[in-house]
């Protein structure tokens, strides 16, 4: 069995890796790689952008005007969007109008609350029915509802470190305080795009987007739970680390928290519990979550740390672990080793 | 009016720091930079270790037996220890036998609660009386008993980044619920010497003392509150940055939260407030902290960011703040610009 | 005795260097920061660009027009063009009709030759007459003519690394063989402006402007011989680091080589001689230029590294002493410590 | 077909890369990791130091007494040494007498003139006839011969890269020129070891061992030319940049040069010839050697870049291209992509 499907967004940072994983993936044909309409990128050989991934021989960029948004809707079997929420949110109604699975790694169909949705990102949410729709891609909570969807919205970078590290413990927490999320991104989260404050001359280590970053209402509206987030930018190229505060129920013994990250991920290969609190670069350039915690019975206060790769499982990989779920194919399929 | 001053551990990141200030310093005149007994540093000239800093032509650095303690307790006004836990802990009762007052930049006398010392040093305090005696060397806020102090705890790093950005709101705390203190440091806070951890080839960004580490009862017992602290190692070289989210009490608005940061740093040059937050880079290789803050006064919860150079503001140049403000001299005298 | 001075491109890196220095000047007063016409930094607080610096509370920049090029014309004693190389090209001739003095960092005025200069700049040089009168201004070689100028061409950044390492030993050049300068520059060298390339993302130790940077016949000139150049950018903030490797005429002895070097620079506090090679860190933010030096007689070939800040030395700090010595003043006033 | 392999020196950054590569060869089983015999490693489980690889669930690291050693020379196909030279050439002698071919990683078998390898080693060579035999494992100039090899010498990194670079060119050298490299490497290149040049705050571009590095001798061994090798240590993990300038004979042509490096490379899928410039970062792990070049027909200068990962090309990878051809797989086999 061969799978057609084709990338929008191919010549940004998540596209890349979309499209190394796709050239190696046992059941997908990558058909096409597109760039937005006008872009400068159009007609551009893929391996000329990035020297240092293999396999993108001949690989050209193509412009993805209404003739190439129509040919994807009528003949691929699964597309990837790693483009603006604008164009991922115009788009979809028509790309879903054929056999194709739509997999989304914009935010345009990850909050289900339009109102917030506005408020967040900026423009009102316009096809209601497939905002309802669409299912949340955290593939190592919602694997069965993947399996079923069509319309996948692939989790942001900062939300699936976030709840991979929460979501285990959200029945324990102690509701009259707020978890307390900070994490940090490498400057690769940014995009590939010409900017000032991602100059190597500029970046060092910084908050931003203080109590109104957009990632904010996705964790909580997928955690269940109202949260503090902070995100920061830092001085690396990829990978997330969040270090999560919570306060839990009075009466949660250590071995309760043990059996609920265990549960949740004992069986998870992409999913790693360990005593050392996890480093960036343990999992960079991997598909992994690596997570650790520290609980005080006497306080009742956890600390939970969970890396991820922000391109990759933060972004790319688990897009591509939504596919394969979409498809009926093994999860972790064409993932890195 | 010149007063003798001598450093002990000199050939460190923060006695390097401190000596270099020594050298331009309109009053205190440098008689000695002292390294451990038995240290191969010692004869060594200190431009060959450090050749980035000026000033340091002739200065040799010497081994510091009992010889030469005794004579730093006989002849100098001023000392600065910037040496191990224990080498203070032993040899301060017997330098403040002559005139000097000492600047210890060590945790050897900065928690009062001698068993907590214990436990958090692992080893028994055995100078109460002294322990006693000491002033907590934090500047903004203990100036006028640092004016009066013999022995000074100079306060860590951490706690430096952590009060300063939370003494002015510790009176509107909501007591049920702990500030959360999630900071990272550059790896000159690990100091100068070998170790595989601080290789470049290792560091990579991670949580580590969880729920811990040293610094936590300085923090919590010179805030006079509980806190989670949970300390980072960054790649970068030098700062600290601290962010800090805490639970005001109901009534507290947006404007007491202001008066109180500004009543607290408005006259105080090296404090800084801004509305952009803090990168760690706007404060290397000065002594000053910036701090800023976002208050959410519908859930009562406040983001404060304070960053500072983990070598200046967090040991260096507060130590010589000390010392200043001990000697009767301007406070910010022979500071870094 | 105060001077009025000017700094055109005030936004910019080395502009900001030149400002934080100014600002601190015994003799120069800093009357205006400009900025370029259209510049959508006219009237923003130069402190909220660059928090990092101090002594910048009220000073604004303004853009440059007509009005504010002919004050300066009028009424400023020394002028510093931080700016494009078509800027300075073009309002020099202005600048000069009053009684200032005018410092450019630019590469308008480097290269005597006007056929090279249209090669490497691509545009035509004007103005003949002062391209002839300007000095060029490597402070350690050239200093009595400096010292008569109304015109500084203030040297380029990895010219000064090359010139300082190769002029002492240019008379003993094997003629027969180029030297060879392989230099690596911090990515402060290309300006503060957004661009892909200095993304922190994309920045990866690579050669760049092989065999064709116009810093190449600017060194050949002010050398007086053939060099093969090529320079790299490195992943650092500050800082060039080059390398040179030379042969030296048969005969020549190492005491020779030793006698050339103190002879140029002994007496230079701004040029250290040492036996380590130097690190590009052990020079950031001074004003200095570090060399090292190894001799193999028996093959005749030597390799030379020198370490400079590219936006001191390379830039701002020799701007400053090119106008300390048109002024008449202290080479060295008002340099970083 | 399976063959049994063990790697010495398996905790190193070397040894992890070749036991994560041989962990998914198809054809090669690792039966044991060892260490030095009084490692503090000893016993410990591989993913516990290196958490970024995956694949070592259940590998432990053992120390290698004698009996490891008898037991490896007795049952092993194919033996990897990633030890010290001291070891290699101790152990190579027992190692070669059973079956085993022996792939060494170190220095001790690179360098056929024993004097110059007492000269650069420092001590004596003790093994005239296995000297004498061993093949330089430059995979993709000496194929054929390490197809027959018992006893394969893994080139080191920088000769690597530079033999690379400079092989196609040798005919065409100017003799009375030395061809100038300079090449910058990584910090992993200094081992996993503590030390205080390679913490990451000490480390700053810098040149070492000028004039006298010992893959001086090696190079011009295996390139049968003189030249003048700069190593530099740079601020990052992994790589190597070699940029080699030389002179060319009168005569050689742009096209002379072309077909060369095609005729060298064009067949070889790991080589790649690019307009652009390599970055460090477009190798870093991959087992790739990026390669540009650009000549002046007028001047008869070359300026020729390489980049390999030093870990993978410059070490683990090349000695696993060495195993494959000595036991004649494909040379490819087992590499990352």
């Amino acid at each position: 069995m061969t799978l057609k499907t084709c990338v929008f967004g191919a010549s940004g940072y998540a596209g890349i890796e979309l499209i190394s994983m796709l050239q190696q993936h046992p059941q997908f044909s990558l058909c096409a790689a597109y760039v937005s309409q006008h872009s400068a990128d159009d007609g551009v050989l893929l391996r000329d952008l990035y020297p240092r991934y293999p396999y993108l021989d001949d690989l050209t960029l193509q412009a993805a005007g209404p003739e190439q948004i129509a040919d994807a809707a009528q003949n691929m079997d699964v597309i990837f969007l790693a483009t603006p929420h604008e164009f991922s949110h115009d788009v979809i109604p028509q790309l879903l109008a054929g056999k194709a699975k739509v997999m989304d790694l914009s935010g345009a169909f990850r909050i289900k609350n339009a109102t917030v949705f506005e408020q967040f990102y900026g423009f009102p949410h316009l096809h209601a029915g497939l905002l309802e729709q669409a299912v949340y891609g955290l593939t190592d909570w919602h694997q069965d509802a993947i399996a079923q969807a069509n319309l996948v919205a692939v989790p942001g970078c900062y939300p699936t470190a976030s709840l991979l590290a929460l979501k285990p413990v959200v029945n324990m927490l102690d509701s009259s305080v707020r978890p307390v999320i900070n994490a940090t991104s490498g400057v690769s989260g940014a995009g590939r795009k010409a900017a000032l404050k991602t100059s190597l001359c500029e970046v060092s280590l910084q908050a931003y987007g203080v109590l109104g970053h957009r990632h904010l209402p996705e964790i909580e509206s997928w955690l269940g739970a109202e949260v503090i987030f902070t995100p920061h930018l830092g001085n690396f190229k990829r990978g997330i680390l969040a270090t999560v505060t919570a306060k839990l129920k009075s009466g949660v013994s250590e071995s309760d928290v043990q059996q609920a990250f265990e549960q949740a991920y004992a069986a998870n290969t992409q999913v790693r519990l360990s005593k050392d609190f996890p480093k960036v670069d343990d999992v960079a350039h991997t598909a992994r979550c690596d997570i650790a915690w520290k609980y005080q019975v006497s306080s009742g206060y956890i600390v939970i740390s969970s890396a991820i790769d922000n391109l990759l499982k933060g972004a790319a990989a688990q897009a591509l672990q939504c596919a394969n779920l979409a498809c009926g194919l093994d999860k972790n399929s064409g993932l890195p080793l």
